[in-house]
């Protein structure tokens, strides 16, 4: 006998949004254990190479973009279960990007989510695997029937996350943004240049995530794409609010080295903007944000929370 | 009016071994520069990226793998054309896997095909972002609905080379290299180990490369079994060729640096088995995979003269 007082649904009205956003990051926790148990057995493989996935993507991180892929499918009547391959084939992902982006070669971090990077907990050439082995797991897993019963929605979600993390999304911004910073000193960078880059680097996947719920239910095109745009101003603000954080934030509430981009006379959306402005964009895009939610009523209330988080966050 | 005459498969008859891998390799570059053209134009991504992403796949290299997937596709009545996108998308991960493996943090290499790596020619950080592009560019490329009609057959193909180009294939067999060069100089290889690593390190692409025929004419599992068997024994021969070339070949044969396993001390197949031993051994390898083709007759053909070129090698 299922009991209504304990039903999924029940139990989500009554959290509060951090316990949401909790929930999310253990359930995605547990199904990444699951995976790598299946995907990267250490008696199947490198025993180091094994060791060091787990370090790169277990054990923290808010799990933002898996929470957004579990919302935005509740969104559209998919249960948490059925969204936590997707939610966990995105982290991969995010988790690969960040363990090459700390390389030596790249941003040279040594801390990340208060722990050595992957590269300063083992060396580059793990490190460098380690990224190539996640990125390869993100689209086994999407392959996966598990993932959805249905081949063709598989295939669009694999069609997607590789559109959005390849060189015209996460991988193009990457190398725009190391290109201006390692090569072209000229300082040329305008607020529209850094607004495109970002929404490569960092935007992409936070669209990826809010669509990957209309996509997972089979939701019609126009569903998709407000979704998209949802992604799109949370991706914006986000970052704001990631370039606010380097300048007003400390090393112990972010977790790893602030002031980097100022100490690298490096311009942001913040530097360029003023703090006041960046902090009325903020305000505006939350506005904004929270505009595309309208007509899902009452149901939008959790992704509506999350814009707010973004643009408050002090991690 | 189709002339019987200038029919395809007249044409490959009438063709010598070598002027078909010609063939592939040119259909294969051709398809490669189209698919980068819509997957990666300069205009939507860092111009740097997209320039050192051709350098990594355009412009050489013997489309060996490409040649397979093409070849194991005829065996099933694929022609050419139906198996280009996924021969493309295997070299697009082969080109990614060789982007990576010269990094100073891996094999330190500076030549490839007689040209400057990828690091080498741009730098660091840009050859490890050229990789994950390609990495990411192989499987939006099996996703597109013109690799193949059949959804569930484009998953498969995405299934197979996510499991043979990750943790428990390619990326761990480097990586299992890698820690025996770098980490664990007790030089307690045994030809037990270097097989297993090697038959992840470069077998499973090779094995992937003659499954992808019978996947994609959704042949019986008996054909797929049968097809991986003969790649599991070319990817054998062609690594002890592969060690072979690196004691008896010249830098200017092979087109990269030679002897680097005897200068680094290296236990590889040849130095434990022996130069006599493993040119006993890679005469029965070709006989094996000879025999593995029997089922196919004639039609067999092309591919038995493919174990043959990989036995007698010496670029």
């Amino acid at each position: 006998m299922v009991s209504t007082f304990t039903s999924q649904g029940l139990i989500r009205t009554l959290m509060t949004f951090t316990q949401k956003l909790g929930r999310a990051a253990a359930a995605t926790e547990a199904r990444l254990t699951k995976l790598l148990d299946e995907l990267a057995p250490p008696e199947q493989t490198s025993s180091r190479l094994a060791a060091a996935i787990r370090h790169a993507v277990l054990g923290g991180g808010k799990r933002f973009r898996p929470f957004l892929v579990i919302e935005s499918a509740a969104l559209f009547g998919i249960c948490e279960d059925e969204a936590l391959n997707t939610a966990a084939a995105l982290e991969c992902l995010h988790c690969y990007s960040l363990a090459h982006d700390d390389l030596p070669a790249m941003d040279n971090d040594t801390m990340r989510r208060g722990q050595p990077t992957v590269w300063h907990a083992y060396d580059e050439w793990t490190a460098i695997l380690a990224g190539d082995g996640l990125l390869t797991f993100a689209f086994e897993i999407l392959a996966q029937p598990e993932t959805h019963a249905d081949a063709a929605i598989r295939l669009a979600l694999i069609g997607e996350l590789a559109s959005a993390s390849g060189a015209r999304g996460m991988v193009g911004g990457q190398a725009l943004d190391l290109e201006a910073e390692k090569i072209d000193e000229s300082g040329a960078a305008t607020l529209q240049s850094i607004r495109s880059l970002q929404s490569m680097k960092t935007g992409a996947l936070i669209r990826f995530a809010c669509a990957s719920g209309p996509i997972l239910a089979g939701a019609r095109a126009a569903d998709c794409e407000r979704m998209k745009s949802f992604g799109d101003v949370l991706g914006f603000a986000f970052q704001i609010a990631d370039d606010l954080l380097d300048v007003e934030g400390t090393p112990e509430e972010v977790g790893k080295a602030v002031a980097k981009d100022a100490d690298a006379g490096k311009a942001t959306l913040v530097s360029l903007m003023g703090l006041e402005a960046a902090r009325l964009q903020l305000a505006e895009l939350e506005r904004e944000a929270i505009a595309l939610l309208k007509p899902f009523g009452a149901q939008g209330v959790t992704l509506a929370q999350a814009a707010s988080f973004v643009v408050n966050r002090r991690n």
